[in-house]
């Protein structure tokens, strides 16, 4: 998918919602368990619930390597599922790959071709050579993991070199790397008010924001600090979207929690 | 696997060579592509032909990946083999993952309970609470990248903050965390020279050291830098060995690859 197809899908659903499918077993409906594949199945009627509300999909590989074999299948049953039925959906791996050139290719091929997501996240701390091999690809999109929303951010996130956080380095740096244009970032939404300083380095990159609801995180906030004349910004819920009911009525539940959210996002489309 | 066995096994072959299972179709010998498992038989073969000269076997994920449900299938069978034929082999998921705790605790679960490796490697660029899950599992390993042999190591790992390389920061601030007595650290040998600088943090783990071979790293200067008191080393080697011949005779010639390798370190050992 373009970046304008991404802009011309946030404008004409007045959203700019991600629905992270982080799906465990033990956390779906029990009548669930009873079908051929239970997490597809959730994740199928989640998307039919609320597909209309969101732009994005973001399920997070763990989730789903955590099952094995089955869990793999789960997971290509799923973005395939996305890519013939909402084709306009744009559709990221949470994979938070990175590894020496050769490797790093093989990733970006299990991603974008095998499996066909949109977008893969990947984290920075091996390089350029290590995250040029996802840039190759035409019309595909690497989420860099810039300032995260977990405690542990402040570990080496946040640790200044010559007087510049790490973070920042990794924004700087990545710009001069080949296909830059194709990278968009993640950045946590527990940290709002690090958004301006980070639209100083990126005034034109997406920035995929997870953290919003059960992680503490502003929608308000994080659009006052981060967003850019064409929106620039992805939202992602998980469990406050997937797990807003764990009865009969998960669904609708979804929906519900997903709709309050897209109309927020209206309001504040609007006001601008 | 314990420490202690490692080491014992390390004694006991005079080895510590890792070998890396990176598979890929287009480099195996033909005839085995009539195989039903193609890149399962082509591993098999090189462990029956190496696994009394080599510690440990590292498949690195992102080749077996890239062939979706079938790559993972051929990633559970080689575990399978090797834990079920040859359980004093330390085994080394190479996924170089890492994410917000429970997400973590997913990739961990995967690793280490559902396919049974002994240890994994993980990336630090998230801090404490996303490496921290890992190491939450007795018995087993997490290997965390401090210094990588690419090119793209000098854009984040040896900048300084307030004069202290982001490498030796994470190898001093892991070492405050939760049973940090079960991390090992990644270290490339085509740095061999750093390793005395390494071996002042962390005098008593072990080293996973990519990049001697194929890379251009030396065998005799990681020693002589790097070596401790229980070895501390286990230096890998991936194309050297299981490409040394694509021909028919590809289980001999790793085998010789990997005796040659063998035969340096016990003299090595002896010298010590």
């Amino acid at each position: 998918m373009t970046t304008q197809h991404l802009i011309d899908q946030i404008r004409k659903k007045q959203s700019f919602l991600c629905i992270g499918l982080d799906t465990v077993l033990d956390k779906i409906p029990g009548h669930l368990l009873k079908e051929e594949d239970p997490i597809f199945s959730f994740n199928k009627a989640i998307i039919d619930a609320t597909h209309h509300l969101a732009v994005a999909y973001k399920p997070n590989t763990a989730f789903y390597e955590a099952y094995g074999i089955s869990g793999w299948r789960s997971l290509e049953k799923t973005i395939n599922y996305l890519n013939e039925k909402h084709p306009d959906i744009f559709t990221i791996a949470d994979a938070k790959r990175g590894d020496i050139g050769n490797t790093s290719s093989r990733y970006a091929h299990a991603f974008f071709e095998d499996l066909g997501f949109d977008s893969v996240t990947v984290a920075p701390y091996m390089g350029k050579d290590s995250v040029e091999p996802f840039l190759a690809f035409e019309n595909k999109h690497t989420i860099l993991l810039a300032l995260t929303s977990n405690a542990g951010a402040f570990d080496f996130q946040t640790q200044k070199v010559n007087g510049q956080e790490v973070y920042k380095k990794v924004l700087e740096t990545s710009k001069e790397w080949q296909h830059s244009d194709r990278l968009m970032y993640v950045v946590g939404a527990t940290k709002a008010e690090y958004l301006a300083d980070i639209r100083a380095y990126v005034p034109d990159s997406f920035l995929l924001v997870p953290g919003v609801g059960a992680q503490g995180g502003n929608l308000q906030e994080v659009c006052k600090y981060g967003m850019n004349k064409d929106v620039g910004l992805l939202i992602n819920s998980s469990r406050g979207i997937i797990y807003a009911s764990q009865e009969a009525d998960f669904a609708d539940a979804a929906a519900n929690a997903a709709k309050e959210l897209q109309q927020q996002m209206q309001a504040i489309l609007d006001a601008k």
